[in-house]
């Protein structure tokens, strides 16, 4: 009984050297560079290390007939601090990831169904493209353009994750035309017709 | 065409800039605590950013009944410097991956197929256990004890990531009795009885 | 006079520059991944970077005849966001540190007085032991399971640093045996029998 | 006498425990995920601190009426393991850097000269424009689509540094246009007609 | 019609995974190890990520003949959690920045007019002196002694930038003899006479 | 028996993931600017992880009456990676470490004998000084002006580490007096009168 109590109080004085093995994100405060503040470790519990909004395909009924579910940790308030984030894609036939980076993040990609052909751009303006079946990984080196497109002819999916709870996602064609950047500027910083801005423009809800 | 000619000649002077989006490790160099050596460039091919090891399940007619495939920097040298590895857990029915640490990262697990009990236990000593299903995703504190055992009556398989090319494994089993660590240092660090460690390192083909 | 003036008032401009030379955790806020909130430098005291906690050895009237005294961020503040920490070790005539590892840093420790014997065991299984005399100082890499014993006849102690303020600290038989993991969670993940398992939950106050 | 010996063994005893203040980078070895190996301490001279090649204005006699220069790590050695590195823009009249990213450092911008229109897109698609005169400076996250395009009638400049001493720089017309991407990737990822695909591809000097 | 509404679905869904491309500092908020917390990002304006504060040269009227003007987070918070700020130079004839250190930042100095000999000394006690024309670039590794003077008969500048949001600056003299660090201390750890300390504490406004 | 070839198959399997959990300095190697190349890890031994250097006082017979011996990763390559180092501090009554400043590192010292005062300035100017005892732990801040100086009438001694490899050391008096940095610079750049300046270049050995 005695050694127990020995031992309890020995428990009792390392346990509050422990600090931080995780840090629970708190959305609801204001994010820091490095991420949110955590919530406290008492109203911590299994759940906050378990995401299930990867297990349901995305919706692909649109006009890329694909989607791209984040688990980031807006998502995902387990991830914070941990330096990794997910995602699922799904690419019904002929889906289409468009060309995208991720300002903050590496990224590794499993397929998990279907064919995927992926590829990225370096900066020396090299091409990497790989078409890949279920179980085949790829990495896209961070900040790089980057795409993914279904293969076959049936559905596609993959699981990808990131070096970062907070990758970022920039799609090109939203960059360029969805938004109000005047097309004037588009035009004169990519090389493309007016004409060709402003009709992307008009698909895609940007104005300018 | 002279159009064309002073283009190029602006792409070959900012291509001189471009450096290090990705550095695919040379193996055969000494690494580095950054990793290792990059292979150059102009050597690098779309294909050493796939890898293909994790697409047939481990063997898992062993004592443990499951397999770890790992896809670190040393299977997978693209990786190199994307703070990124990747691993396939297979579990046959009963299968256990045992109480293990990754001493240099934190993980994500996506359950590929079955149904997966996973857990880990914190500084505080505070244990997190959930089971998870197909499409579930868990994260693992960096350096913390967890396991994964297959909760279902089939098999079971996740693919995980690492926030680290090369996040190390240490199995404590392996740790505590696969080795030459003497049995009286086993059993006064673990409070085990020696009887039962040298029992251990019979079985796990340890001495000492 | 005029030269004082002069001079006060480039002190002044350039002193507005100066920012985050330290940041002294305010422990009532809440953490983020980096560390903790600072106070505001004006209430900064030298006191709040001398910490006074490692002067009186540990109590090793205790099972395992040893004490571990942290100076861990949560102690001392000044250590917010300087990338390091403290411990102290006591360990009486048969004083054992057991089996245990800092999930967030690596450990020099440095002995002051008697015959320690410490080692760690690597991702690769191998064992590193030595034993160590006053002044010695040796190297435990982050994450991997390490333990001190005490090597001679007398009382021994060692002051320890950490790479990380807050390192975190695991001690294996506490996480196996004194919380409320399920028996055959623990027997399935390690290999021990549900009669070890039992047995060290009780003595070491865990259930289930 | 004596006291001059005594103080210069001091100073050798300490001398000897100096290192790594900076890694001039040996251009000539193979880089690491973290940089260039460093030229041994003795052979660094006051010049590898030095870069020259931001002197003189980049020539501007091309299609964009403009010019980047960049002194990255691989043009200036001495930034190696820095953290840091430099560039030069020039912008004739109507001159424009076309949209483009780097994809591993954030960047500021300096105007030395002239009026710069200067904007970027967030991954939100949120648009950031402003136009600069000399003096003023503006910055640039990691890793988002940015330009500058002369917004005056005179000669534009600017210089500008980065948070890495490899930042890279990635021009989305180069990207999609000047390689052997297939035109059908480009436009299924793009949304831009197979048309003005080819024409780009022709004018940048792309095949495929 | 249907097209659009598709890709906003789309553009929505997507949009609420992207977090943390930039953090503009709160500076109401106290400060952690990695920054301000960041205001939120609807509050953003393009104006956040431009400083005006640098267009004007300081006022050199002083002892030193210089003026340093920050441009540190605290002064330009859109470069809060960006890894860079900024800093301009000015140097009247005979102007001095005196010996400092940035404690927690390397620095790269790119001269806009004059002549200016800056120099640095290594841990090792070498010394690296350069006499720079406009537009050239000379590194400064983190935390060495530093300066820069004049070297013409007009007035020089520079524009100056660090690899940290808040590098510090700490100016030996004043840290020295402007403030109450008592004489007998300063004496016995800079080899200077007291007399000499005492005279300099009274130029620079130090007391005991 | 068919149960430990099983086993050590999956031990085989296993340890050919594992890699990097440290990373032993080979000095001959040129250094990275994340520190030197790693001896291979079959050649590691126990004692690659203790440094013994630190055992013995270092010699205070000199002009300072004090002695700093390094541990850092030159001295002591286990350190390699590990983002930690160590040193000894040795002060003889009325013993001096005068001024001096680690550009690239934060350190902890612990007081083993005698009573040390021991202070830092801060970039604001503020002066942070204690007199510790025995037992008592101060931390620096990284990059900041600190000393430390006997503050009783024995011996005293302290064990400090830093929060890298190779912290670097530049003591403040030589790095201005100890070299060939004109004597005019150093007077320009100090307020020091050149009379001053020669004469401590002369009792430091240096020139110009």
């Amino acid at each position: 009984m005695l050694r127990i109590i020995f031992l309890l109080s020995l428990l009792f004085a390392l346990s509050t050297a422990s600090v931080q093995d995780f840090c629970v994100a708190n959305l609801k405060r204001a994010e820091t560079p490095a991420g949110y503040p955590c919530i406290r470790p008492i109203h911590v519990k299994a759940k906050d290390f378990v995401f299930s909004g990867l297990v349901t395909p995305g919706n692909t009924t649109n006009i890329i007939n694909a989607a791209v579910t984040p688990g980031f940790v807006a998502q995902f308030p387990g991830l914070n601090g941990q330096g990794l984030s997910t995602a699922r894609l799904d690419l019904a036939p002929k889906g289409v990831i468009p060309m995208h980076t991720h300002p903050g993040a590496s990224e590794v990609l499993f397929v998990l169904d279907g064919a995927i052909t992926a590829g990225f751009v370096s900066s020396a303006n090299s091409v990497y493209v790989q078409t890949l079946k279920p179980g085949q990984v790829m990495v896209f080196p961070q900040g790089l353009l980057h795409f993914q497109i279904n293969a076959g002819k049936s559905a596609a999916a993959a699981f990808v994750t990131f070096s970062s709870a907070s990758p970022g996602l920039q799609i090109l064609d939203f960059a360029l035309f969805a938004n109000n950047l005047p097309t004037e500027l588009v035009a004169a910083t990519t090389f493309l017709e007016p004409a060709v801005v402003k009709k992307l423009k008009g698909v895609l809800g940007g104005t300018g």
